[in-house]
């Protein structure tokens, strides 16, 4: 071994083991999000805030400290002079880019940030509850305020929205996200013209019920241990707005929440948490904490979700399989409901008020409209005290719905009162690379939707392990995509599968 | 302000700040390891270990780090110039009586314990399950030497037992503790002859049923929060082992665990840990993270669990109250029981396996049993190996009972696979103090039994939260009892109780 080698070793067991300690705080901050949002007493909030922040104190100290900066340093020299492997690039580069951002972010503003978003959860679901949006807007404009001065600290070229969007979306712009969304955008209107012209009517009240809490936790535990979520590593719970979080690859936690007279409510919430989840199991346990061990973007993330909550659970082979088995556990109204009517009225389009509710070709309007309000609202050129008028002129404007009251409007997303501002265009993004990354996989495994009819995921599961999870952060988001699909991302799959799925649905 | 008030001033506010950063990573442990017990999943464990060790470590590199120990050291030249008033004085020396206990254990010695520990936790729940104490065997034996090598570390006196004991009950020493266990040896062998020859014949199985738990639930929901619990403030949950926890006063929780034929299984330690929570959610928010917002010991702490659970819990004025409610939920079996025989039968009194099923007269005994048998394992007089035999030996000496099988003997306690050797007087401890602090509590309120009568626990409540909770770590134990009673810890008052008790109920 010559001095180089050596000293690389050393340094990268180092860097290893300074990771797995910030990894570790990590998984201990989100068990404490994950109760904040599952179990915790009301009273409990103010602490929790509290702890929270000192962690996430810690976690920056260490992370900014000398000490990890010398280290970096160090192995930078090594890259220079190409001394690092494939693998260690990856590690060395993605922890660089993440420890330049944040050693732009003084201790002090990460405290005041987490500490504000933490207090502003437990103020926003109040509000929401009590549907008054000026209860929430003194938190909101902190907030605001909080992550302009964030996007200044960490410095863009454009657009100070690209200095946060660059947080969940490593190397887009929002230049690139307005081209993508304004084709999207072009088709969506004119398509959803011909369904509304469509003479074909579709009634899904006739899906509603009385479907006890019980007994749907029973159903969704069915479906999603079918399509492979580990109940050794994870749990599935209920929380008012559902989320999954993974606090490593054995410990990954889902939520989802419950309507008595809707089914498909919990159903649609369990399928796409599940999704998400099935990308932190497949993670290697090894890897765990470097970035090898880490998702790649939150919009491949969203892909894995919707993929599996659109594409596979609201296909009619997954219902070939399943719906049997619904009809047996909840005979009304199922029973006298064909699969065909019941696969028409799953994929019912209206546009609507809630974007969680929303249906497949309505779902990225909801988003392009939260995309601009949150790129407006960064740049300065619209104010938070404005936003339920600018939210509800936009719904009226893109959907064609009026907004009753500011619970089903402006309130209704958690994301904002978290500090998640440049999160929602991830959303979208996540809904073409799905469609893309199903092309190919359809492509390589023959039959696939029949399997689904036979109900065997297992196939589809672990090709998506296999060309995605396992490999953790090896490539970028566009590199990946590229990897797997031979081309860019591009809105052509997406339009593809919507134009040819409710082309049929609607006969148009 | 002259120089050294300004000066003290700016050190309190310092070590203040350590002090709540100290206090949050430990609330954060504290939830890590509430979930490892209540709702983690199976194949969490080893992550979790993990974490815990990660957040122990970080915690002990910052209490005994250099900028610490140099704060603590100018605040200790105020303390003897007499610049420290009283509360000051309290927080300094209880800090620094930790922290020299804590610099004597070096990192890698605490992170290996942690580890080890939360790992043997698991791996103790399954011994436990296949009743097979030699797949705990080795992790008790790595235990029990880290705990002698932790004595060492630590330094003692006269026995290395000393080391440990002190970490529960500070300041008293297994001497003391031994003469007190003596006299009470003494007067339980002889009472309990006394109990045996008694004409009374008493078959607490009539009071066994069909109890369904989530009705059993909601009784223990109600008889807790008459007691006092603070739902907006705290839990009850689910675990194998019943324990209780506290994050911070506004968030502590509790859980018991549930037996379908036998209702006071759940309901026993339900109020158990009440007790416990009660003393948590009355300490006083503004203090937490320093010695006046913590509670004075292990067997102050045991004091308010036993008071509520046999003192209160199994008078028979606190079932005139709560009996018929109890009828009103469970018609069968009480129905046919009158309160008078339904007092004697929740007071029944049989030497048994179980410590945390047996009753008042002979649980101290299994409280000697074991401190005996931790007192000689780690002063090296026995081997972990030898414990089965040792532990029914013991069981059929002092209680007379034959031990069937691991689960029901050696393995029943989770203290020894959690690292808490030292922890089990300070049952006996509590129970001698709960008498002691009840007598002096009925000396001060007037009627305070027929207060219990007619469901007014509040007097009570207030009464230890004023005398007790409040005052945080203002008072030593001893301290404590002698301000309360005006007399030293004895067992009098605890012989007293239960000589009155008994003799009425077995006419002796």
């Amino acid at each position: 071994m010559n001095y180089f080698r050596k000293m690389k070793k050393e340094l990268f067991e180092e860097l290893k083991t300074s990771l797995l300690e910030l990894s570790h705080i990590g998984s201990a901050m989100a068990l404490l999000h994950w109760d904040q949002e599952v179990y915790m007493p009301k009273n409990g909030a103010e602490f929790r805030a509290k702890t929270l922040a000192n962690l996430a104190g810690i976690m920056h100290e260490k992370f900014v400290s000398k000490e990890f900066e010398k280290l970096l340093k160090q192995i930078s020299k090594l890259e220079k002079n190409n001394e690092l492997n494939k693998n260690e690039t990856i590690i060395f580069s993605e922890i660089w880019r993440q420890f330049s951002r944040e050693k732009k972010l003084p201790l002090e503003f990460v405290r005041d940030l987490t500490e504000t978003c933490s207090n502003a959860q437990s103020v926003w679901a109040e509000a929401r509850k009590k549907s008054d949006f000026k209860i929430f807007l003194p938190f909101l404009e902190k907030i605001v305020e909080l992550k302009r001065k964030e996007a200044e600290l960490v410095g863009f070229e454009d657009s100070p929205y690209d200095a946060l969007l660059d947080e969940y979306e490593p190397q887009m712009t929002s230049q690139e996200v307005s081209i993508i969304f304004y084709e999207l955008k072009e088709f969506l209107v004119d398509f959803l013209k011909k369904i509304k012209k469509s003479k074909i009517k579709i009634n899904p009240t006739i899906l509603n019920g009385k479907f006890e809490t019980e007994k749907q936790k029973k159903f969704n535990e069915f479906v999603i241990g079918k399509m492979g979520f580990d109940f050794g590593c994870g749990r599935l719970d209920t929380s008012t707005h559902p989320f999954s979080t993974s606090f490593n690859p054995e410990d990954t936690r889902i939520t989802t929440s419950y309507d008595e007279k809707n089914l498909f409510y919990s159903l649609s919430s369990a399928i796409h948490e599940t999704g998400h989840a099935l990308y932190e199991q497949g993670l290697l346990s090894e890897n765990f904490g470097t970035p090898l061990g880490e998702s790649i973007s939150h919009g491949i993330h969203e892909s894995q979700s919707r993929i599996w909550e659109k594409i596979v659970g609201q296909n009619i082979n997954f219902w070939k399989y399943f719906y049997p088995k619904l009809k047996k556990e909840f005979s009304q109204p199922f029973e006298k409901i064909s699969l065909e009517e019941f696969y028409k009225n799953i994929n019912y389009v209206k546009p609507s008020l809630i974007r969680t509710e929303s249906d497949e070709v309505t779902y990225n309007l909801h988003i392009i409209l939260r995309f601009e309000i949150e790129k407006d609202l960064i740049e300065g050129t619209i104010e938070a005290k404005d936003l339920p008028k600018i939210w509800n002129s936009k719904m009226k404007e893109y959907l064609g719905v009026n907004v009753p009251n500011d619970a089903s409007g402006i309130l209704q997303d958690v994301h904002w009162s978290g500090g998640s501002i440049g999160y929602f265009p991830t959303y979208a993004l996540g809904n073409l690379y799905s469609a893309q990354i199903f092309d190919a996989a359809k492509k390589d495994i023959l039959n696939l939707e029949k399997e689904f009819a036979l109900g065997n995921f297992e196939h589809f599961r672990e090709w998506l392990r296999n060309k995605i999870h396992i490999h953790g952060k090896t490539f970028s988001a566009n590199g990946l995509i590229k990897e797997i699909t031979g081309e860019e991302l591009n809105s052509k799959y997406f339009i593809d599968y919507i134009t040819d799925k409710y082309k049929n649905i609607y006969e148009l």
